[in-house]
């Protein structure tokens, strides 16, 4: 099963903001379509997929690729079911179908990680699809580079610096670009 | 230089929309994607690259890279360069810095293809970014299948049909996939 990390430094860690100004609540849009990238097929969903959201480390949002049941791709939509998860951890209303939350940061899912750990950087070294024979989890990051505490905790729990190209890439295009490497590779 | 054509089969043709809502126009989220996919790199643009919106094959907004000098990522925001486009059309307003428009469909921009025409389908051979020995354009259906109409154009231009993988692609995630492949071949 892949499991894609995404490292939102400035992500917003409660529900209240607008969804009018995704840009301005710490790169939403950015988380949004990571997530789209991560569990949308044209008409259909990667069931075996999860992406996890690293709210500036402090809380944690899952989507369940195999327990979402639908989930509409613009960043808008995606974006508000994400505000509907913080408002949980809030304590107000209710989780949507296939989503979890939690208030942890980055190192808790590195020590679950069982199977391949890779972390998705420029200057790693190419990505093979073909290799990853079982699961395998890919950290990203957001916008910013990974801090030095990231990088070092990282490096301590064995994830291998990758890279999908000679072209610096969005981290949802990275996404878009791993899930085709595995596909292809016939690893999913 | 790449060229990407996405049909847009429901798309607006004119700019008396709200941002608000941007799958109900048309699905203008997923072509706000495609430029995004097709034109964006982390923390740069895609200069040798040019994305075409051919909205219901009756107006066509063009982005060149290389001129656009840049582009916030946000579906909200690309859709709003669109609608400004689009307000060019009707006469009103000016056009974005690095975006055209036309009053024309699909078969004028395949009458201009130089290079290699291929149609993206799940159907297809295999696309091997290597083949790409100079310009190259392809063609993506939206939410969408080709229409008969498209695929028979396609064809009398001497389209080749190619997939990217066993999985079907949104349009945007097939565009990032192609500019992938091309890149790690270093075709571009």
């Amino acid at each position: 099963m892949p499991h894609f990390i995404v490292i939102g430094h400035d992500a917003p860690t409660d529900a209240d903001f607008s969804l009018d100004d995704l840009p301005g609540v710490g790169r939403l849009d950015l988380l949004a379509r990571c997530v789209n990238a991560g569990l949308l097929l044209s008409h259909g969903l990667r069931a075996d997929t999860m992406v996890s959201l690293v709210m500036q480390d402090t809380a944690t949002v899952r989507f369940h690729g195999g327990e979402i049941g639908g989930l509409n791709p613009d960043e808008r939509s995606i974006a508000g079911v994400i505000r509907t998860a913080l408002q949980r951890l809030d304590g107000r209303g209710s989780l949507p179908t296939g989503v979890s939350t939690k208030t942890d940061g980055l190192e808790p899912l590195l020590q679950a990680v069982d199977g391949h750990l890779f972390m998705l950087d420029e200057d790693g070294d190419p990505f093979d699809g073909a290799r990853v024979d079982g699961d395998a989890t890919f950290v990203l990051s957001d916008h910013r580079e990974f801090t030095a505490r990231e990088t070092s905790l990282l490096e301590e729990y064995g994830a291998e610096s990758v890279s999908l190209g000679p072209e610096p890439l969005h981290a949802d295009h990275a996404i878009t670009v791993a899930h085709n490497r595995l596909d292809t590779a016939g690893a999913t």
